[in-house]
């Protein structure tokens, strides 16, 4: 029922404001006995964390986690786990022309017409901000997978796409991914990019981005056939991220125009002589909405920030006309810190149907 | 946790399985006193119903429904609604051959993965046949969008694609929704869908498509600002409709191209004096995972039907290499009868996100 | 959320009216590959069902119970099974009365102020008619108790008061419980409840009881520290069922005037040299709400039934003070077949914590 | 699913272990724009703290309350309230022999059952210091339900016998219940409790009790006619309360030996013309599950502290027999510091369901 919480046995729930005194998660339906400490979900946070370079928000947060119950010497107990981390640097005054004018493309105008009061502070319960609990607690989610089913298992995202400027698949390189201030595969766009964005940026407007997260490892059986389809609850976490518009999985919308005979992955017997092997993966890992044993790949379009300096027509909370320009430190194109949050929602969504499928309870 | 129920406020709970003797749904969470018989679903199982052209299964379902609870003397009371619809027309000696083999592209494995036993009959419990259900649950849905909101509410889907050929939205006439098999609004686009799945069947393939779906009237304030969004809502529900590989919201993975100061949508004030009125939906009618009261806009991808009279490469339960040749009663083009499922299940998220704004419980 | 809805992950939704053409229940979150038919519900069915005597309800019902889905060639699929159970003795005209009166002890004022409408016949969905539904779904909970513990696992309910008088422990036989009217184990009562309740019948009035439940079998760990504490979830289950005024566990209501001392159950270990034995039970088989692999012990109060010839002051829909005399087939203690319901209940709880504890869930 | 969770609508995840360095509690679906600080809290959370009296435990935790979000200009936002309690008199050393040993009617060896580690400081997750969680989630629950309702909904607790020792009803008065150690509403009951709580100090052992919790001007319509029965949910949140063992509902295991025509309540037209007036309440407020208007009340059995300095045979984890003396500060009677935790659980239910009811959506 909670719209703050994630998940059925591996749960979170998220609570914080952009400028109130801290954030935090709740991690709850963690199994007992999995090693865990701060440094585990410190290594993920900083990832997001704002002020890496001049292509994401200047704003300053050491993000530093503190965990408050849940383990004990070293392990957890199986009982929730509660994670803090403060707000350090909210500077509220760059933000006071928001608090009676509705920013176009934000949440300012439905969160008043939902909840008749909201924390104009930075976007308050609506900034993405908020990501940092779901980043820690998909550190949490990315234990239990590589404790109960292997250290091979791996989620990881990248940027495919900057505005009109694509990467290469055929260069991409996984090594490359933390070479760069974009999370790219592709060592050849990273130039293109960086011209781009600061060009976007001296224009006062934004960009958006392809955001692309793939999991290698994940077991067949991950998923059930109606409505907790395994590609419906990962749409649904990617959506629920900030600023994401659409999210496809496999071939995706690319699957329209295939035919049913290319689009259909052909079996095989693979190498040990009885997994199946698949010789494509137009199914991004998921048939019928259980996983196949294949990469499971997700990609998602994540929209321009609309916190930008070019000045928009908007209306006030008294219902007059106005415009308004968007000063304070924004990410040029939110993409970008997107990348760790798309992995932490594919990790949470995989453990919470690992151990369902665990439990043979889906 | 059920992977069998939907919703929040406004539930269903659907069960069957394709050649067992019925499949049914549970609706819970109807508001009391709303009119309700039989013909106001019927209407909309006729939509979906199978054997209605030569673009979709042949397989004659009556799918008549019968209400066996929760309605006393023409209104509902408040408890759950349960419907019944018998299978009727179950050749099961048709998918004798898909005991043993696992068709490429189906859940045949992964079931097998998941569960270690499946109703292989039509695919059982995978089976689209399910997506009766839901349009039995999407009836009733409307039923309390139009009786609570108003008359005016309506949420119509459309096919705008089918394999590389695009209708054209500059000749959308809604009018023609009904007039041809496919669920278009352009009638040019008619004899070329036409020609192109008969062309389609002749080769023994199938076809993929575009389907979109509109919500014209759904108030501002529906949905909730972090997980759950209500376009995560529509996302989760609409990837969860068979053969769905992609959703997007609005101006979706179109998104990614274009400029923060073009994808804002600026805002004046309506002709009444208050209401905000966007001069653009980029967003699809979602700011922030809130309803703005523009038009909601979802569109989806859907793939080509797996079950195809070209042979694929496969393996069986043994574990052995095989090939496999579906035949039996299929869709060619599942995207066609995918619309009236896709709107059922619009209806079905916008009926339970009205409750809760409603309920202001989110 | 929906109020006709039990579990976490054994769960069941019931649904239908007491005079509707039909009752049933949808089973979901039962494992995969246990055997299982109608004959294995029925059987239970049959010690709830209406007319086994002259101190229950006379109305005649064969309770013939239909599996419509989720089990195939004999085995459950872990798919939802849907059970339907058709009604066929409703004399609607029995309950003319009640159309407008509210009856005392009823939830007929209730429902009315609550819904704004009821099916009043039978008591609508108030009826304890709906307890048919969870008997079935007990039926199933038992079958996952016993083939994933094992055989050994018993569940058995009596009753062990009716009115003032009090079957004596130290009689008790389990072999008595199907040898009389009342599931009783002390032979001895047997006579005396007879003429008691034949007595409060010509009275125009009705009775009271106390009813026991132990399972046997069940391993230490089921439960949850604090808000699933097992003997919570319990009570819960308990007071749900019609009639159901108080729930005790274990020492219960007696523990207020034992002494720490003598309350806390002393522990040795059993023959086997690892067991914790027990050498007293007042906990009742939970400590700080997790199974302790004892006997799991819970007592409730069942209101003598309010359905009765003795006139009752009352009013009516209209605001009109008046008078009722409930005719009809009543139950003159309705606490005789509350022993299979509640039976069925702790079956259910059981199950759903057996598999949410083999989850490592909780 | 979790265990850790309250609630449908109105919610709360509580975290947090006796010995750790914080406990807290995430307070979710809270309407927006409700006027709320910390002194709201605090006051029910001062009436819980331990140390207030020679009866209750010695541990000094002045209990101070944070709220780290939800919360904007003293109004609720309809986001996630998270409130913070330090732990501040942790001593850990005063609990070192319980590390190994099992504790006899504690959840030491149910805990280890269970998840094979346990934070043994103080009980960890199983002390009853969690129940502050509950108090502080409690007064936010009142201030809803006064807000909504009225000023004049009340929900007040008491002790209503200690041991063997009852107060009487006939000198029942409300203003006493501040005005001694034990929240008593008998003043001629509270030197018998002294006399007889400082001898069985003396003796190192403990008592039970009894306590009784009342709410005032709840209206009809709160429930549901079957699995989310208003008592079902009391009895629920009551028996979750550490050490209590029985729950029951007005006339409760009394109703066992009274008649039909006894036991229901008759109704008439109150005062006003149109309200009903019931000239009893053995119903405990409430009829078929949904409440009437009348008093809700609910009494527990709360069993004596099995925290002692009477030795108890128990066995230690590595299976061996042996004996154990509890030192520390333990209350003698923890029935006294329900009675604030049994309010706050009322109030939690009556705010759930009140919402639910405000929603129609049970």
């Amino acid at each position: 029922m909670s719209g703050n919480r994630f998940g059925t046995l591996f749960q979170y729930t998220s609570w914080g404001e952009s400028h109130g005194p801290a954030i935090g998660v709740v991690v709850d339906g963690v199994p007992p006995r999995i090693p865990l400490n701060e440094a585990d979900i410190q290594a993920f946070l900083d990832e997001r964390k704002p002020g890496g370079s001049r292509f994401v928000t200047q704003r300053k947060e050491p993000d530093r986690v503190e965990i408050l119950s849940g383990v004990f010497d070293g392990l957890t107990t199986g009982t929730p786990i509660s994670l803090l981390i403060r707000n350090e640097d909210a500077r509220s005054k760059d933000y006071g022309d928001i608090k009676d004018k509705f920013r176009p493309g934000h949440a300012d105008y439905t969160m008043q017409a939902k909840y008749g009061i909201r924390d104009y502070r930075g976007g308050g319960r609506s900034s993405a901000r908020e990501t940092a609990c779901r980043v820690a607690a998909g550190a949490i989610a990315r234990k239990i997978l590589t404790h109960q089913i292997g250290e091979f298992v791996s989620i990881s995202g990248f940027v495919a796409q900057i505005g009109p400027h694509c990467a290469d698949p055929a260069r991409y390189d996984p090594a490359q991914r933390n070479e760069n201030p974009f999370f790219a595969l592709d060592p050849a766009i990273v130039p293109v990019w960086e011209d781009f964005l600061d060009q976007t940026r001296k224009n006062g407007s934004s960009a958006g981005a392809l955001v692309e997260v793939r999991a290698k490892g994940i077991p067949a059986g991950l998923g059930a056939p109606v409505l907790r389809k395994l590609d419906a609850d990962l749409a649904h976490a990617m959506m629920s991220i900030n600023a994401v518009k659409g999210v496809e999985i496999g071939a995706g919308f690319g699957a329209v125009t295939l035919s049913g005979a290319d689009n259909a992955d052909d079996i095989r017997i693979g190498e040990d002589g009885k997994t199946p092997m698949f010789l494509s993966n137009h199914a991004g890992g998921v048939l019928g909405g259980i996983s196949s044993g294949q990469e499971v790949v997700v990609r998602m379009a994540v929209k321009p920030t609309s916190s930008i300096l070019t000045p928009k027509q908007t209306i006030d909370a008294n219902g007059n006309e106005t415009e308004i320009v968007t000063k304070g430190r924004h990410d040029p194109c939110v993409g970008i810190r997107a990348v760790p949050v798309a992995e932490a929602m594919m990790a949470c969504v995989l453990a919470d149907h690992w151990l369902m499928h665990k439990a043979q309870c889906l």
